[in-house]
């Protein structure tokens, strides 16, 4: 395998941004990203867009050229990656293999979704049966609140997580989101404006909800032997893992192809859950992150909720979760969450994150996820990076 | 680079598929490549599908997660790739890529469209402002038909191409359809058919046209170590180019991007176009095929008519080009597109296209573009096939 490294990264700041269209969040994505990395237009060889392409955006086909010829970045092959919320970490997961094939030197990956015009988006969220397909999820009315709403109601029972362990990662989420300056909800929430807020579906509050945010976040990657001829600090990629959902088990939601992933990416990084100094987890809802400290190896099964309430996943802790906010503070534009999470971890390792630096930030993970397939996920991609 | 060969196709009928869904569809397609291949579900290690994924398809996301479960494919890595008319053989090309980073031996390529059901399909194409982008094109009014009248306008004022010769490729491509049980037309027609047809965009006539089709096709790769594993007979993977297009050449719809594609396919393979013994071209109206001839080399600027009129692209002509009776005559279903013409190319080349075999037909080409960018393709994709 070749050694590959993150050599810049660069995003919008995520949330409502009623006055930009793709255009104008991919160029300010990726002329950070580019200015990051010290390279220009001409340096990039191959670029993939992770996308789910909702409607409401101004683009419907061609979406990674349109967004990347903002910035000069036109000609060559440029492929656009349509997975669920886990379309960001697929993009990517594809620029990687293509240097991993030895044809290019310098990869791209940007992802971005435009979901804040809500008349149309609702439209969108219908029609896609909010995750899953038209003909099973759909016609069983099967939208991402009430899975995850049964999944967490399915771990209280056999585990005896309580209500407020999950609400905490909201309020945790919420607490690390108000120190970083690109996150979509930078105020503070208490644990019991959580329990408070409206129910969505029980027992999942509003404050329990990930929000819908428009966003744009965009990674350069190199081979070693690039790696060198740019300025951009490099971070190495260590590992990167990538799974779709089976009929395996259907009981717990998000947990066979979670574990997969995580058990192939360690498999590569030569690693174990014990060496991931922090992760990037993808909260869509606040119970999801508890769930995936288990699956990810984090702590045993149905130790999720003990797990926070010690406080071990703080920014302190033994395994930092979630210190850009996640997707509940920081917020969730669907193709750019799993390249902003890249973008988190490459900060944190190379020690710029500020006020929510994390002391020991040498190994980190990220994961993301996206749709259901009968219960399970649609896509799983785990990356773990290093620094060099 | 990594000897990469075919080893098995598969596909629908293309047409307007009433009674089927993506779920109907995506099976017999992958049933018959694994079957063509003498290959299990177990064996295809990684999956790319493309599909522009149209409104009116019952799957709005996990397109490739939804299809190839049918068949029992789960769990590897599954990559949805959207890239307008080009998609599928952007999804052709990912999986020879996947194959050149040397961590899988075996990749399967579907893509598929459902475009048959009016009224959402209009709202789609409305919404995509016809492959281009809502923004620039879409404000534009600039639509396919039109762009490519213009573009015959001015090939016929530049170069005295006339009416007939245009209408030539129409003739030519239904009279080989009419020998394809899988196209979405069997009916030949007549060049004074063509020109009384009603008008689309002077001068282009309802017969100049390709159809709205439903359709899937599959092919399957394994890398030189895998491919002796399976019973499929191989057809070798000798080149494959993937460009997006430029600002660089406004004034000639599909020129810059053509051209730069097959420059990179034939430096690839070692071939020049005096090489290639038969294709399969983007023919999505009849006047693009003519500017095909000369943008692929087949002949020089200007000749396309003078080719098409001396029947050098005939099934017995100096180059057969479209014989499966081309998006005009076999369909277009767009994801789709890409991966069917491998697959005529593969039949061809094994020399199993019944009645319309060409005699020679060793070395074989394939042009798939898609979507608008400034007068310019959004994507080409060329791929030349060779005879083990």
């Amino acid at each position: 395998m070749r050694d590959v490294y993150v050599i810049g990264v660069g995003s919008t700041r995520y949330g409502q941004l009623l006055d930009w269209g793709v255009r104008e969040m991919a160029e300010e994505a990726a002329y950070g990203a580019l200015k990051d990395a010290g390279a220009g237009p001409g340096d990039i060889q191959v670029a993939y867009c992770g996308t789910q392409g909702m409607a409401c955006a101004d683009t419907t086909m061609l979406h990674g050229q349109i967004a990347l010829e903002q910035i000069g970045i036109t000609g060559i092959p440029i492929t656009n990656i349509k997975n669920a919320c886990g379309s960001g970490s697929n993009a990517f997961r594809e620029a990687w293999l293509a240097l991993q094939s030895g044809l290019y030197d310098v990869a791209l990956a940007i992802g971005f979704e435009k979901m804040c015009a809500p008349l149309i988006g609702q439209a969108e969220v219908l029609f896609g049966a909010g995750g899953g397909d038209t003909v099973m999820e759909g016609s069983m009315g099967f939208f991402p609140p009430g899975s995850f709403a049964m999944a967490a109601r399915f771990h209280m029972e056999k585990y005896g997580t309580t209500r407020e362990q999950i609400a905490r990662v909201a309020v945790k989420n919420r607490r690390y989101g108000a120190l970083n300056p690109k996150a979509h909800f930078r105020k503070e929430i208490t644990l019991e404006e959580v329990l408070k807020s409206r129910t969505i579906a029980e027992p999942l509050n509003m404050y329990d909800c990930c929000p819908i945010s428009d966003g744009c976040a965009v990674a350069i990657l190199a081979g070693a032997e690039g790696a060198g001829r740019f300025s951009g600090e490099p971070v190495a990629v260590a590992a990167s893992a990538h799974v779709s959902g089976t009929y395996a088990e259907q009981v717990e939601l998000n947990a066979d192809t979670t574990r997969r992933a995580a058990r192939t990416a360690y498999e590569m990084a030569g690693l174990g859950p014990g060496d991931i100094d922090f992760a990037e987890v993808h909260d869509c809802f606040s119970y999801a992150e508890l769930k995936h400290y288990e699956d990810l190896g984090f702590c045993h099964d149905g130790e999720g909720g003990r797990m926070i309430e010690e406080g071990e996943v703080e920014i302190d802790g033994r395994v930092a979760v979630n210190i850009s906010g996640g997707l509940i503070a920081k917020g969730h534009p669907l193709g750019a969450t799993g390249i902003g999470q890249i973008g988190e971890v490459v900060t944190q390792i190379r020690g710029r994150a500020g006020p929510r630096q994390i002391a020991k930030a040498r190994i980190g993970l990220t994961h993301n996820g996206g749709g259901f397939r009968h219960a399970d996920t649609g896509i799983v991609a785990v990356h773990i990076l290093k620094k060099v």
